[in-house]
């Protein structure tokens, strides 16, 4: 069970996240490719940072929104959505290039990841950009989606295209029954108990049904990493506290 | 002789530039990379373009200067050039493996171009992130810089950093006794007539020297590719001219 | 029966519209604001060419949105829709002042003014902001909707807010039953015949019923204004059509 | 004595500056409009904070780089100076006026107030977009400039165009002979000690000469205000310090 976290984000003068904090207790770190958040030399010294503590770099590419943070749903059509993810995925490549480095997956962001969940076409477009860029390489990029109750959908379309899928969960955040989110608005959907966080943490790890908010039924996800956050030092003590969960296992 | 032409330069709604038209005639398109123009989706298409005509694709990146279209100085510091040229060059190299081709060369634009011809600090950053770049991958792009009558600065400088040079003339622009280009403010330092055009390419393409404008002495310009501009139906009869000519030599 | 025009759509060095031509023959401008198009020195030269024909004023205010010339919807908060209209209000504001003019009315753009027609959220974050933007200065300025078959929602909440409105229709666009526009991907929508155009024209402007593309009913809008297109040669000419027939009324 | 900070220049989900503590203490707050930092939603609640405080709002336009906090010096020219200044100030004025206050002064930003006190031209740009902004409403607003042992030039080209000055010192920075800041990078140049920054602030405040840094000769400046900061704690309490230290006088 593989901890995700996204990174990278601050821009220009504006500091974002403790990423030096964070970067030691995480496996892979989805990096701001510049339209949400990040600008090119953040860029550089995030993924030099990731390097420095062996963390696999993942590109977390967005919609060009820079003062909603990527968290604006935007129409946009198939060939704009996978034209920008093969320009941060290269944008993110180039960098670490430069370094001898490699990315490894994609992370869609915000509001684009949202849309990718519900909008097939959207899903579409982000995998097929993924597929091409690494067709020509024979580079076999994972991409990450929410781990549901129910992923054949998604599953499905990856198979169509020859994408390889990375399933993610949460253990900070209340699940339904069909194994989506709780909308932050709803009180209890975000888990602010470490106790809490770090028992849905190991039950996600172990295969074990997590209970649902509202309903109290139990629901199963299978994921392959648990997306921590590395906003505060509130969150920095989650992160170390499911690590040590999780090598405890 | 090379005829190298910038290309893919509108942006989002905006058009310019007869990519179209021009595409057929040059060897090498300098494509730009979304910081002074150009955007994923019309990046995609320039590429699709350049590979249907079988065009060498060259990065054209710029300072971050969308309104001014990267015509104006900027004073960056050697690791924000360095991070912007890497992120503009993975962008397009990402845009090109998608559909199997590859980035040959870097031309800077606009007044990263002009900086770079009189700041060595400017050059450095550039050729530096051009080499860590292909480094990884065993990839030799070149970078072009201006013929001037006296090119040891930046070759030493290249030599020094392992990259690798091209050098640039223009058939259009008259020339001082330095081999730099007159300013375009001084009247006749634009050539407007197509034989004088076709006679300045001819004369680079054999070795030969030119007339400087103001001076009237002559100066020998040692240049693997000439410059050519697709902005209007003029210039595009100058291409289509200058490739005659050189054909016939 | 004013006519106006999107205006001042060029950006930086890309040039869109044909401003010079269309202005003389319109009586309101329609100004980008520089969140679609637009920038600070290309509104202050469409501002003194609107002065210079003594054309009205407007602001045009759109989502953040260059790259996609503010035609994508953008889930944007009521307050971040009010605070980004006060800015690009006031921004044209600032740039009429220092030749004597004035803004005189607001058309949201693109997707904006598409949202705004279906989300009272959307129109009252607008019509506040204008409201707000003139309350201190005792400036009464019109915000411009689509006319519709019943425009009693929007006539309502202007009315709540104390704002003003002033109805719009298309001379060269098929409507349907409910007075809304056809898709412009429907065959037919468009009406590219200047007789058509010119007919459509004066039926709305003589308050007569107007023919529906699907229906072949008929329907009636009230309108203050029609919308015209500066865009080409043959928007131009339909402009100069409408223009005397409204005159030989 | 005045006390003017900057403030307003957190960007989107970016925070920076301590605004809600500092504002209490000082007289104006110079408020970014966008260009360098700053949105929309984020200059409506500065201007809000502002009018609670009773502080004077002054406009703080920039270069348009935020990725570079409009720190690095741009070669534009007169006009898009002068209208990038009309746009910020005319976009602050119209977030001011829907809550019923107004801009009262401007001062350029990082690298444009740099360069207007190096650049006869850029100032003249400045000077000339607030005069030209201010006229048609009777309004005269100030522009501030760097107090120096010299002004002569900048009050010259004021009057010429009928302008008004106000002039502002730096309590926690050391100056030379000539009544310039001593470059950042030289040791001593910033002043850590409050007791030295409060001394400055008195000495300047009385009229009295301070010692320069590597002279050790004195300089007088006549100052109008002082700029101080609330990007931290420290300079938090600095300003308290300065603030009852002029009230003490």
């Amino acid at each position: 069970m593989k901890l995700n976290c996204d990174l990278g984000e601050s821009f220009g003068s504006w500091s974002m996240g403790m990423d030096q904090e964070v970067m030691p207790h995480i496996d892979m770190a989805n990096i701001a490719c510049g339209f949400h958040a990040s600008d090119p030399l953040i860029m550089r010294d995030t993924v030099a940072l990731a390097k420095q503590h062996g963390v696999q770099i993942g590109a977390h590419p967005a919609y060009p929104d820079l003062v909603g943070f990527g968290r604006r749903s935007m129409a946009c059509s198939f060939d704009e959505i996978y034209s920008m993810v093969l320009y941060q995925l290269g944008a993110l490549q180039g960098i670490c290039q430069a370094v001898g480095e490699q990315v490894r997956y994609v992370k869609p962001h915000g509001a684009l990841y949202n849309d990718m969940m519900q909008q097939p076409e959207v899903l579409r477009a982000i995998l097929q950009a993924v597929v091409d860029f690494g067709a020509s390489q024979n580079l076999n990029l994972l991409v990450l989606v929410m781990a549901t109750a129910d992923n054949r959908e998604q599953q499905q379309l990856a198979d169509e295209l020859g994408a390889s899928l990375m399933f993610e969960a949460f253990a900070d955040r209340a699940y339904d029954a069909k194994g989506l989110l709780v909308n932050r608005r709803i009180p209890g959907s975000v888990y602010h108990q470490q106790d809490q966080v770090v028992a849905q943490a190991l039950a996600i790890a172990k295969g074990e049904p997590i209970k649902t908010l509202a309903e109290g039924v139990e629901v199963c996800l299978k994921a392959d990493t648990l997306c921590v956050h590395g906003d505060n030092e509130a969150s920095l003590q989650a992160v170390k506290a499911i690590r040590q969960a999780l090598n405890a296992l």
